[in-house]
């Protein structure tokens, strides 16, 4: 397999669940590097197999606010990298940490530390990932563009959508006809958006992988992080708030700082369903579940005149996990969001199934457009070992995001927008199995209130309202 | 194993699925007759095994308005028996035809032609059970008292939990210490019910069974009707109102016909989820779908000063199906209720599990009282053949209430509250696995409100407002 990189520092992976392991086979394939200079720190003995298969030093070590710098201090160098792939450990920080060693950095979400997703004694709209994006832009700000390179949500979504987004948007362009150059700016990305006349974008995913052994009662199954989906689950529901929108939702808020991109509702993501589309299933239920893509492109794609804002579309997730988990989530409300006593992290027992993700950008005269992945558990296997078809879109994009960090190492902290999407595409892109766009003429309109009168705004069948299960 | 009656009459089953199968055994056990006097009509090969390996004659001929006399009329006379276990046949039709002919007969839901269920010219209103149940009360007082005995809705829900609910009401007077006389009439229950201040009733249903086939996409899994599930699923949610309620329901709406006893929500209970108790799986999220039980006992536990309502418990169903019922149902959800092109109803399949089949009685001084069923797959499966958990609570109630109709052979047309239920539960009890009353002080304010605030009714924990999942 051809190597991307040359890699001489040292890298310490934080946290081995199922990112970790999955990273690792990818990492030692596509970087020219001694795997002794690679050292795992993480909470659990998950993955020591794995590490102890590659000859990998493997630290059970659970960093916390008063640890982590007597940890980690010493291992962070000039030119070293840290991936952070764990749950509760803050990823600001790590970040600052890096930027006084020297060190690269990258993780697939912006983490807080332990319980800070279910603070109650935190407001709601602190407990969003919107407050966290703020924090990590006033870090940035702080730092400057001259730092360390650390990307920050650089997995599947958070991370590869944001460069579906941006081919989807070529595509579309090209379909219609328009003569469009790549645009090389924010403000040009942003303008194209607005040209296509995008109102909406989903970032509709369709799990369907299968196990053979049964859910139990009391026992969350997922096909990746439970304590990652069940604590963003449990975050409030977050979504860019476009401008074509013309029905505020009773139970939303806006925050009273910060970029004003996106809205909360005073409700978990995980109790919140939204109709999407994708190729394969066609028209689903998805959960509204927050995002730091949600709000990080509606910010990136916003047009302003002076102050005012001309241009945003309305964007967030749509995700309909793996059915074991749709129940899983059923019965986590039920239990009023106290997570089961047990969890199972599906991995061998996975029998069949594809995970279905991708970009649904709607609302323009060509209807609605996705653009994505859908790889199967078969050729997930097949691809690399240690993955399912939900961590190696992750995995695939945590390559290349480390890639482009080691070929750009001095831009500071950066979002997924702010990187070159064709370079991760192209590093990517194998490992995602058929990486498909696909038009549809279905809106939120179709088939609905055959049996029963529903509230809908006919004139725009993108308005959220519209989109929104109630 | 002890015969409760001699039955010397033609026996004619409608409908052989999972009812009509696990009814078959339980029929041949306990009836003292000749298996060459049954016979089976259905409209599918399903069951064909079953009923060569007992000797039944079977036949396939579906039937409509167009020719069930002609295919029935024949069959039938004085002393016989019609058991309809069938989707899709209406219940009334049958009824009237029995009566012309002096026939018996018992069904376990009130079932109209096929398509009456969803039918998009009918209103919500004619759409409910509310309505399909006034129809039957007004062929009753057409019919009289005299007129042969039919048995309407007496399976497990609607049926058993009618017994359930009067066993119910007897033990917490029993454990309050109040010096109670069984009731004999309509009227001494209800004021029973009020003297007691239950104020809610849910039917309380949790179903753990697991099969160890995944189900698929397109797939509906169940582990009774399929064809019967999403019928009622996509029948307005319907509730019997208490007299103790105090917020009425935005989507709330009476019927301008009837009794009066129940409203309807202008939605699918499939689609509305309440808040219940069982003692083995606790506080847990189950569908308000609509059923007759909850209209006619609420109707039932009305107390009267001349035309006001004094007291009336809210009754609705709180069913968690199983989980891969679960999923089918947000799967046809995200479907806009346009059924899955595959069907499976769990059999052999099944690998483990229970289905908790109870009543709530909430609101009195003792708090809430569960008194039902928990039946294991295992044990369902060691007390009789061709029966599930599910399917055994069903066909030991259709057993019961056929008994009773023999041994009272001219009460016309009757609901399971006009039923013995002594006599039901002594002849049911021995197939329902352990049956067990259990106090609780949970309700559904309990846990709320932590990470979001929420509309809640403080004073009253049983109002439907709050155990209604919003
Ligand atoms: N952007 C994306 O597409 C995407 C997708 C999947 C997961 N994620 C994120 O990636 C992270 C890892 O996901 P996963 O599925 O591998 O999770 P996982 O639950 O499988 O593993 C988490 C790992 O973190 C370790 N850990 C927990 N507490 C720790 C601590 N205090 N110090 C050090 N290590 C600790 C655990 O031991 C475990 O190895 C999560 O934050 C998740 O939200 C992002
Ligand atoms: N009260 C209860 O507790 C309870 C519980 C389960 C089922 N039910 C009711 O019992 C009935 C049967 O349930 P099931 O689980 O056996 O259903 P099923 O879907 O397994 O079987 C239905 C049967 O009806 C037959 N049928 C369909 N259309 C017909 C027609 N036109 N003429 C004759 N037969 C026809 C089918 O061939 C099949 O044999 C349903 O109405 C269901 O709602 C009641």
């Amino acid at each position: 397999m051809s190597k991307h990189a040359t890699f001489a520092g040292q890298l310490v992976i934080i946290g081995f669940g199922s990112i970790g392991q999955g990273s690792l086979p990818l990492i030692l394939r596509h970087f020219d590097m001694d795997p002794s200079r690679i050292t795992i720190i993480t909470a659990d003995e998950r993955g020591r197999d794995v590490a102890e298969k590659y000859g990998i030093r493997f630290i059970i070590n659970p960093l916390t606010p008063d640890n982590y710098r007597q940890n980690l201090t010493h291992l962070l160098g000039d030119g070293d990298f840290l991936l952070n792939v764990s749950v509760d450990v803050s990823s600001l920080a790590l970040i600052e940490l890096c930027w006084e060693r020297g060190a690269l950095y990258l993780d697939t979400c912006i983490e807080p530390w332990a319980g800070g997703y279910t603070d109650p004694s935190l407001s709601p709209s602190l407990r969003s990932n919107y407050a966290l994006r703020e924090q990590a832009l006033k870090l940035r700000a702080k730092g400057g563009p001259r730092k360390p390179t650390a990307v920050l949500t650089h997995g599947a979504n958070p991370g590869l959508v944001s460069h579906f987004i941006k081919q989807g948007l070529l595509d579309i362009a090209r379909d219609s006809g328009l003569d469009v150059d790549e645009p090389e700016t924010r403000e040009e990305w942003a303008e194209l958006a607005e040209r296509l006349g995008v109102k909406t974008i989903h970032v509709a995913e369709r799990d369907t992988q299968v196990a053979n052994v049964p859910k139990k009662v009391g026992e969350f199954v997922n096909t990746w992080s439970i304590d990652g989906f069940v604590g963003e689950g449990c975050q409030p529901a977050e979504l860019g708030w476009g401008t074509h929108e013309r029905h505020w939702p009773d139970d939303a808020q806006r925050h009273d700082f910060g970029c004003d991109a996106a809205i909360y509702l005073m409700r978990p993501g995980a109790s919140t369903r939204v109709r999407t589309w994708t190729p394969r299933e066609g028209n689903f239920h998805g959960f509204l579940i927050t995002h730091s893509e949600s709000i990080s492109t509606a910010d990136f794609y916003t047009v302003r005149d002076g102050d005012d804002v001309r241009y945003r579309p309305t964007v967030h997730y749509a995700y309909h996990p793996c059915d074991d988990a749709v129940t899983s989530l059923h019965e986590l409300a039920g239990k009023n969001w106290e997570i089961q006593p047990e969890i199972r992290l599906m991995g061998r027992e996975i029998v069949d199934g594809i995970d279905e993700l991708g970009v649904l950008l709607a609302g323009h005269d060509k209807g609605a457009y996705w653009f994505g992945s859908q790889l199967s558990i078969d050729e997930a296997r097949d691809l690399a070992p240690h993955n399912t078809a939900t961590s190696l879109q992750v995995t695939a994009s945590v390559l290349g995001g480390m890639v482009w960090a080691l070929e750009n190492p001095q831009r500071g902290m950066v979002e997924p927008e702010d990187v070159d999407f064709q370079r991760i595409l192209e590093i990517a892109t194998p490992y995602l199995g058929p990486v498909v766009g696909a038009y549809t003429d279905w809106t939120p309109l179709a088939g609905r209130g055959q049996l029963f009168p529903e509230d809908l705004d006919h004139d725009d069948p993108w308005q959220f309202k519209n989109v929104r299960v109630c």
